[in-house]
């Protein structure tokens, strides 16, 4: 029998709430904080397995919307579930596409039952429910499974966000309910708090959850366009709120500055496609802040981009080289500007990690915080 | 000082005219029979050169025309040339922009004094002269530069495929006395035997050639639309008439099967986009032939690409999961690819060499004859 998922505080800081921990997973424990790479399609962008394995990424995040409309999810379920599909050993968190379907506004509507939405490969129609999304999360058959949430757009003025936030935790209780039909424990299920920013309805949002036991909790509905102010004050209103004994997952969230402040308010898993987005946009996140590869003032530079970065590409490449495959459109380009931020965020949650347990954590934050914003 | 660039033959075929050589270079001994992936633009595309060292490459080729354009020869040369600003510590062959410039046919003219031509990048206006041609390549810095020549196109009557073929031995000397104003024998300048489809044309463009002393010769002008068998009826006139002592270089060629045909002519490097352009439309180079990854049959296909393979794309990843990157449009489908291609290519050639060594190419002839044609 696989092992139980679980989660165990192993440390906490003593000038902040920022926790250094473990999540136990059939694939491999997690050290948290963690920040987990986004393989949207079943891969993490321009980024070889080899060189993932290599940065000791030990879970990585994929998209229910996407592997669901391609290449199926009951066809990954035929091949043996997402892990021996795309060859990946460590733990996967699958979101439930709750996220992606809402943001494409124009071509989805939403009923009691679920959400109608076409797709954008090839203009169908679908339809998923609380119920359906836990199915198909089932057959990708990931170490961690999100509920179907209503994620609630921004602005959104107090009644939308309230009526959202109550759609959201009546389908988690229908999620929850169909997941305990088959699930033995060896997987977890996560909750995801939604109510906008508005701290009561967040609030509410915990306790409709916390009745629920599931094996995490995420905070949802934030990095959708509100300021960065009123999406730290929420994380900051929330966090305390969700139980001490289960990770909290901050969804879709940051930049390096995002990460550091959210651990210190006790967050302790993150996914962003920032750094593999912006490394295919040709912008790298180092030491000094960002570098855009482009800005012909690294026509001739000859430095690594991060000379505190001890990636392959930064013990190997120039600026001026990775300027010239960017702008020549190679493929090599994306390849390794991800590489290098991958890295580099890798390397920031380690040091946050070794941070805390060394009760060292006030010292990097301000250093991060200088750093790149 | 640099060691001299030379080469040797170490063995010859009993039952064919298949050589097994070395080429000695400042970068290092290539093998021959060699096939050089092609590193248009200073990087072999969607090939990580991690993984290009890991298959023990020993020499690439780079284009002149690509690289005079962007990011310029002179900015190469400020950065340490080639090899520094590309981080390749291999041997390095440039073209001389000839065929790129050729085959641009309404954006050039040629001239007695050499091409003018449109950038592809911004249409800027351009002219090569056989000796800023050669003045270029020194920037670059290359283990073997080419002589800029008039690339015959096909179909050509006599009449045009003699004047042409008489330019390119025009330029040939002029070509080769700008070389030796400055170099010292580390580097390599090879001619290119030119005279379209014509075997009395090509006996005469390598005598012409053969009196300049060039440290190999090439055959150009072939692979450019003419039916195969007449490349190959080219290939076998033209390759017994080079001299034995020197590295014979087939351009721009080929398929497996022209490889090794092209071999028991006496050919001893190869360069072709084949395997690497052939990967980023989806197709595989195996041992049973051919493999058009997006093929609907490859859909749960858990096989490895070719079973006979041991690269690391074939070690780790299924028929059903490359489909599913190609089809999803990702970055990865094409460095999967790429790394399997070369892997083929790279292992053919090498078992091309051993099986010379041992005198027992002529089994190995029918065995890829019969596979992959």
């Amino acid at each position: 029998m696989a092992p139980l998922f679980g989660f165990e505080v192993l440390h906490r800081d003593s000038g902040s709430r920022a926790r250094r921990g473990v999540i136990h997973t059939a694939h491999g424990n997690v050290a948290t904080p963690v920040f987990m790479p986004v393989g949207t399609a079943g891969a993490v962008k321009a980024m070889p397995g080899e060189f993932l394995e290599e940065l000791d990424a030990r879970i990585i995040l994929a998209n229910t919307y996407h592997l669901y409309l391609r290449p199926g999810h009951e066809r990954i379920e035929r091949l043996g579930g997402l892990h021996e599909f795309m060859s990946w050993n460590g733990a996967i968190l699958t979101d439930s596409g709750g996220y992606q379907v809402f943001s494409h506004r124009e071509l989805r509507s939403i009923r009691e039952e679920g959400v109608q939405f076409r797709s954008h490969i090839d203009g169908s129609s679908n339809f998923f429910t609380p119920e359906s999304v836990i199915d198909i999360q089932r057959a990708l058959g990931p170490d961690i499974a999100m509920v179907f949430d209503d994620c609630t757009p921004y602005p959104s003025g107090y009644v939308d966000a309230e009526a959202s936030m109550e759609r959201s935790m009546r389908w988690a209780v229908k999620c929850r309910d169909q997941w305990r039909k088959t699930e033995d424990g060896s997987r977890g299920l996560f909750g995801i708090v939604q109510g906008g920013v508005y701290p009561e309805l967040r609030k509410r949002s915990v306790e409709a959850l916390l009745d629920l036991d599931f094996s995490g909790l995420a905070i949802g509905g934030l990095s959708v366009g509100e300021p960065k102010d009123l999406m730290h004050e929420t994380v900051d209103a929330t966090a305390p709120l969700l139980p001490w004994d289960r990770p909290r997952y901050l969804m879709g969230v940051g930049t390096p500055g995002d990460l550091i402040r959210s651990v210190a308010m006790g967050i302790d898993m993150f996914d962003c496609v920032l750094p593999t987005r912006n490394a295919r946009n040709g912008c790298l996140f180092t030491s000094q802040g960002r570098l855009l590869i482009k800005n012909s003032i690294y026509a001739e530079d000859q430095d690594p981009p991060d000379p505190n970065c001890s990636c392959r590409i930064c013990k190997k490449y120039s600026r001026a080289y990775l300027r010239h495959l960017f702008l020549s459109g190679e493929h090599l380009s994306a390849v390794y500007n991800t590489l290098h931020n991958l890295t580099f965020y890798l390397d920031m949650m380690r040091k946050i990690r070794d941070a805390i347990e060394l009760d060292n954590f006030g010292k990097l934050y301000e250093q991060v915080e200088k750093g790149s914003g």
